[in-house]
């Protein structure tokens, strides 16, 4: 999409000209390390968009999408920590490439320049933005938390499973384009519209990122299928899997993922075999439609025109309507 | 001092009605934990002092006081695996008694609960008291910095210690009792010349603190004096211990310093020996009735009546005119 494309170019030229020149030096040149390492910007990028729809000026829009941006990076540095993980986006991750104390401090002090960039919108509209970003920012570290509950929790419902990911993943990028509506000058209303198009849109982001774990094609996923299945992962895709299989009283799902030193690739093949034996991927499909469905309801009650409103689906299509 | 004790038994009423009580537990419970281990409450309640003195009302203040105090425990929490302490008040570290991810994201979200109690100040003074506090928090994270980066490198100044010690105890304190007289309507002039008070009242207490870490007496100071030492620490008094023996070409000092194995209590004696050899206590206490004398000068300025002022002169007395 040509929008996103020079939106993101835009996003790209302001976090460069922004990018830590202060002291101390071991404090603030992590974070250029880590927020160059990339990523789709996709929050940023898309609170711009929603600016320029609803009629506001990028360039003041331009802080507030650096806050986002640098408050979901603070997440990953931390998140990375939390998951032990040595890489992101094949980079070392922070506390691999420093240390754990820089990893925490340099995720900290990431976190309150998010907050110093909201500072930086129109004051005007800062108190409800900031009551936007508030929650928000609550709620992804309540949806982390729920992340690691959930290792260790013998039952996980569907229920329990869309919630944190909406925390985790899905509330963010929808406050990013509430935030981006306002300051667009958007109604309350279609502010709140706006969240919930991208509140569902985000689930259903998520719930197609599960299946692509299992059944993508490894050239345009990007990555090798399989790895939530090896993690024994409770995607909503392994959830309904077991409830499917307990209701026919069958334990080969359980028996697999209780079973030790099973080669990898058996592991992925054994437990797709019973997936689709239960018909996992046409319901991992028809709930992430459904979660389209309702992204699309709250799209058409947002007083747009329909060549705006375009672009919105469009961003759908991008996003959810990946081949696989 | 009654004024402290009243404000404080109220602050303590504040806190424990708004402990947390949400989900998911495993994030908030350690913070409700972590809050109850004690404290002095300083910020909260010079936070609520000034108010007070600047004829504000207290109930109004009583949120902003909530979030100085969470936004220091926040620090607290990650400070304390930062330093691998396995104590805080004689009560295990977060760390400890839970787990290292627990300690970092319940740190986490402790400090985005702090944004969110800010967030319930008076909306008139929301934005001025806003700026004040971010720029507080991004001078902790850089002060925290700062006495990491002292641990491994060779050549601390009097300049780059007295920076830290402002940075990572002093500026928090200001702003708390500068947060405090902007909520008390008080003038602009008022409110800086409040924070600069407090600042350099921090500083001041902060060297003492350093003193009588040498000096103190164990049944008045609570603990062992001597820890710094053992621990190397470069303090303003070892800093200028080091630079009076180096000018005198004795090497002494530094011989105790790098040699390993020495007993705790012989190296204690041998560094106060030292340190009596060049006087260093009375330097020390030079430098910290410098700091005072900056309090008093920037408590001169404000426009207050005699009775008011005599409070935060007694404050002055209560907290860096302690006997040792």
């Amino acid at each position: 999409m040509q929008e996103i494309e020079r939106l993101r170019s835009e996003f790209l030229k302001y976090l460069e000209q922004e990018s830590f020149r202060n002291e101390p030096h071991n404090l603030y040149e992590p974070n250029n390390y880590f927020l160059q390492i990339g990523g789709k910007r996709l929050r940023p990028v898309l609170l711009l968009l929603t600016t320029e729809l609803f009629g506001g000026d990028v360039n003041e829009a331009l802080p507030a999408s650096l806050a986002v941006e640098y408050f979901h990076n603070f997440t990953l540095i931390h998140d990375d920590v939390m998951d032990n993980a040595p890489l992101r986006r094949n980079f070392e991750t922070i506390h691999k490439k420093y240390n754990l104390n820089t990893a925490i401090l340099s995720g900290d002090v990431l976190f309150v320049k998010a907050c110093e960039y909201l500072g930086k919108v129109n004051q005007k509209y800062f108190k409800t933005v900031y009551d936007v970003y508030i929650k928000t920012a609550i709620e992804v570290c309540e949806g982390q938390q729920y992340d690691v509950d959930f290792e260790t929790q013998s039952t996980v419902t569907h229920a329990d499973y869309t919630e944190m990911i909406r925390l985790k993943t899905s509330v963010l990028l929808a406050a990013s384009m509430q935030i981006g509506a306002i300051l667009g000058g958007a109604e309350h209303k279609d502010a709140e519209a706006i969240y919930h198009y991208a509140e569902n849109l985000g689930i259903a982001f998520q719930i197609q990122d599960d299946i692509l774990d299992v059944y993508g094609d490894e050239k345009l996923v990007g990555k090798q299928p399989g790895g939530d299945i090896l993690q024994n992962k409770k995607t909503l895709l392994m959830i309904e899997a077991l409830k499917r299989s307990q209701s026919a009283g069958d334990t080969n799902l359980e028996n697999i993922l209780a079973q030790k030193g099973l080669d990898n690739n058996e592991k992925i093949n054994q437990v797709k075999m019973i997936f689709d034996q239960y018909d996992i991927k046409v319901y991992g499909l028809s709930i992430r439609d459904c979660y389209i469905e309702q992204s699309l309801s709250a799209l058409a009650q947002i007083d747009l025109s329909t060549a705006k409103k375009e672009v919105l689906l469009q961003l759908v299509n991008l996003l959810v309507k990946r081949d696989f």
